[in-house]
């Protein structure tokens, strides 16, 4: 390892359940192999970590130990055994997963459904949730979950490719040829506003984004939806639907909110015979009219992070300037002010989408 | 029109809800273009007619006119302008729905998903539900879902081709190629038993059937089940499916329960990253776990009738001695003795499973 | 049909090779059931038609009565039986192809391999190939096979979506799903050019097009290509690929131009394990090295006309201003100068790419 | 490692070009992370094996070291670290490669088509290809290429999982989904009999196989081929295939004999619309009617090696008793006698079709 590489680094560690705190002198991880060594430059907060912070999740590091952190970015400073796929100076970002490459699901491509989840003996990584991440100084990942950053994306830009990566998957198990095609996306968070992203992206015709929040709805018509929806304001949004399409329904719905009335308002939407689509969590089972699913041959498709190597398009997306994320990463704060950070973002203030932290 | 053909025929006739009678006089239809006529030999009574005579169906033909039965067989006596797939004296077995052809779900192979579903005037057709079908003595299909029956197959075998059909199509739906997977079938009514056979003739792995019926449950064994649960005396059915898959869990479950318990079993008995297939319909909204199945990337696929020509291969699978209907298809009774024929079907009299009917 | 529909009207009749000729008295014709009649406004000329006036072709209407044109534009004028999917003065691009309906591809979604290409009596048609096309005031066809009009898409610009329809269904066959890839074209002839704009508004990362022909390679930097090889100049275009791609091939290549070396560079350019797609048609056998195509496990796909519904994604692509055709569609006559028009086009005066004729 | 096994063991060891020798002090290899040691206990000989002897092979291990052998099975004697998917004792068969699991077609699921094959250093594996194999007594491979042996099928047999694997692996990139479907296979040899295999496990219904010599005709009629062609005799196959398919062609083709004929009567004899799959390596550049293929809408898809852990669904194919060998693995012979085993395979001696050789 270079002679510029210290021995330990500034990192958030996380002690117990909204225990989490900056320490100066956390040891520098060694690249193994397959992997590299980055140094990180930016890492954005995700309703994921809020959970992790609040709650815990069984498959973490200990307390005391655990650097959370997983939608980041840097510069390679190390690369362990065996790589020549990166060099030193690279700028990459990162897919929060990296399958066993072991199991059947990995084997067949499906590395986001890892039979061997949180199995580091076997191979299975998920940065800043099995493992240390991003929000340090320095973070290791593997090859197979970093990718180079064109040159017009800078890091904070690129710490959204987890996200729009996400988004992509969900386009891409939908069917992923939908060009002309109309879509509704439900839940104008970032997941849904980076699925509109996603569907301009990809040139579906009408992009109809549903949601409660008219800031957020905003930003969904600046990003690319073509018709929107305030559900708190329009009392039958399911007429709207139809009214746009004409009663025939969407060829795609996206489900980014994971509520039972989003599910429902969804369904409801799908034209026959086409797939509605679940990209959010849900946090209890709804209540679900397969009764009219069946009738009307509709598939419901499920996504769990990125997958399908979309962190790859999604930068390319970005590249391209058809991912704005000028009015969604509203806030970056120096890895010292995590706490401010982590408030901004929870309590949305000043209007956060998402908050990044420059480590 | 051959000179053979008389101008009236016998025919059941649904006069109201619960009402239904036989008729020496109904005028035997002309078949139209692209039609053929068929002197029907055999038709099959399915779960849907007892919902249509005792409830009745908005697409249907008016009471006084309407003939049901749509899964029937017979042989070809005459042609309507422009066929020439057929020719008079071809045995056929039938599909029930031929789509429009016109809407976007039709042009794109996604016919059992017509939008035009019940619009006679652009060209759709549900024997036997839209229009006259199966139980009487001639009725007339389109060629589109007309399909010659293999001469080692008889008349009364034909008719398992619709519920087949539909086994094949969920098969189909869920991937198509499963050769060496595991399958759990929830459900050993005749759309169970028809996914058994399809899994064996698919050449499945292991092919589990739970339900709650023994002597349904022994007749899957007969078929090809590997693995039979009955679900009354076994407490924990979805632990059994975990011992017997060593804990993985099941490639592709189906559920052709269509109930609560049934999708519950179905959805944790499914690999992660594998598909669960709804292929019976559901009497109402059940809670669905889709915290669960995004976490675990299990997509909810459903079916809808064939579809996908797969009665052409359901007749293939019978052709080669790949799904014996011997233990399925329990009893015969010709026309006249319609009403001892659906009694035994709805009271499942002595053991009866499918009932023909032949006119 | 109305009042205002003449009897009578001018049109480009075929009377035998290289002899067509405008007449002004030709029977406007009559939409059947599922069609419209349709008073056209602009007919691209294709190279197909180049070859049926030179050559004829098997399937076509009689010398003395055959109209070509298949890439036209109109407005609705009257409708034929059952047909409600369009009113009077809807503006419509069409598709050439309307499959029969009723064989087996067409059931499955495959209408451009019907199995009844050419019989009219089963309802397959070919506008301006199998039955009259667009070089006349009026033409008719079937609703499968017209799409309406964006407001902000004119009607010359519409007779596009036949070229641009075809290079979106290479990219559909292809696997649809490109975003970020890398491709290449070979050949910027019309097709070629559409191709780049498909890919372009899939959103694919780098997008190579090679030709010999500096002015066309221009129009496609300026639709699209991220880099231009020109054959004649670069001595060895190959290295060029490989230069571009770092050594790795490109996700997706596409043969617009169907001949040896054309199928040679796509082959050697093609990355491991995906695939080489046929988009122009081969005036003969090649020799092709099956032996590293299998080796690399690179499939070759084919495409054959628009398909798979895409005219209504190339209108949309349009629409959205993804498919500029301003150096493209570079020549319009009206339909009384077309022997000026098919001069134009086929000796490519004053830089003609596509010339469109205005009935 | 267990004090059962010994230093070294007996191994043929690859001194040149046709200099193979049998030595009997060659290091039992220590199995490394994910790997597991074999007791090999059958090991079949390959047409690849003949060409490495006579030719050499790039990617080999050096002359005087290299031990070939890529069809065999055995019985785990001990785990590498991090090895619990397997135990001691377990009866394995293998899988000839292992991809590197890190460059994009991996990840995607398409390992036989890894972009660092020969890589050792990053993981890629052919065994007795590009490392050494099982013509030995003992031999490591990795737990992504091994397969438990399934109870009722014994060693010899289990060596037959390797092109059984292969031909499932056509099956699959050709649609997987072919019940019912009429297919044709070109070349009776090893890789053609067992695609008949496949073919009609999945329940394919024509099954028509087409070659030169009548003995192996025959084993494929054995083995499951509905119809055969002796191309020797019959002057016109095509016209055969036609007439068995009614003129329609089949719905999917494999060329096992990778040459011009087999080639072109592939090409010929496909349906429409549908995909001929090249199964075979070709030895040189082929004339290919691709003016035929686009116009006919003829996907050419190929395949190499096994790919998508199809050794598994041939391994159960062959424990549902659908892969009968006992015509095809013809001969057995102890190690010491390879010389024998390998004149027999090269020269065909007995009517020799498949050689085992058991370490």
């Amino acid at each position: 390892m270079s002679a510029a590489i210290p021995g330990t680094m500034k990192a958030m560690i996380l002690y117990g359940k909204n225990d989490i705190r900056l320490v100066g002198d956390k040891p520098v991880p060694a690249p193994g192999p397959g992997e590299v060594l980055v140094r990180v430059k930016a890492c954005g907060i995700c309703g994921t970590d809020v959970k992790i912070i609040t709650k815990g999740m069984p498959t973490m590091p200990p307390y005391g130990q655990f650097t959370q952190g997983h939608e980041w970015a840097g510069e390679v400073v190390a690369l362990g055994p065996t790589v020549d796929e990166f060099k030193v100076g690279d700028r990459v970002a990162v897919e929060a997963h990296k399958g066993c490459g072991r199991c059947r699901n990995c084997i067949s491509g499906l590395y986001t459904a890892c039979l061997n989840y949180g199995d580091l003996g076997k191979g299975h990584r998920a940065s800043g949730m099995t493992v240390d991440g991003g929000f340090a100084e320095y973070a290791v990942h593997h090859v197979n979950a970093l990718f180079k950053i064109p040159d017009n994306v800078d890091f904070v830009q690129a710490t959204w490719v987890t996200t729009l990566g996400c988004a992509m998957w969900a386009a891409d198990t939908s069917g992923g040829y939908l060009a002309g095609d109309t879509a509704l996306v439900v839940g104008p968070g970032p997941i849904g506003l980076a699925m509109v992203q996603a569907l301009k992206g990809l040139s579906a015709g009408k992009i109809i984004l549903a949601g409660t929040r008219k800031e957020r709805l905003d930003i969904g018509g600046f990003v690319g939806a073509t018709h929107l929806i305030n559900i708190r304001e329009d009392k039958d949004p399911l007429a709207r639907v139809m009214e746009i399409t004409g009663g025939a329904g969407c060829e795609r719905t996206y489900d980014c909110a994971g509520a039972n009335g989003s599910f429902e308002l969804c369904l409801r939407s799908t034209m026959r015979g086409h797939p509605l689509t679940l990209v959010s969590f849900f946090k209890e089972p709804v209540p679900a009219a397969f009764d009219y699913a069946v009738l009307n041959g509709i598939q419901i498709m499920t996504v769990r992070g990125e997958g399908g190597i979309n962190c790859k398009r999604a930068l390319s997306l970005m590249s391209q300037g058809k991912a704005d994320t000028s009015r969604i990463l509203t806030h970056t704060f120096p890895l010292e002010r995590f706490a401010e950070a982590y408030d901004t973002f929870v309590n949305r203030k000043g209007g956060a989408m998402k908050v990044v932290v420059l480590p």
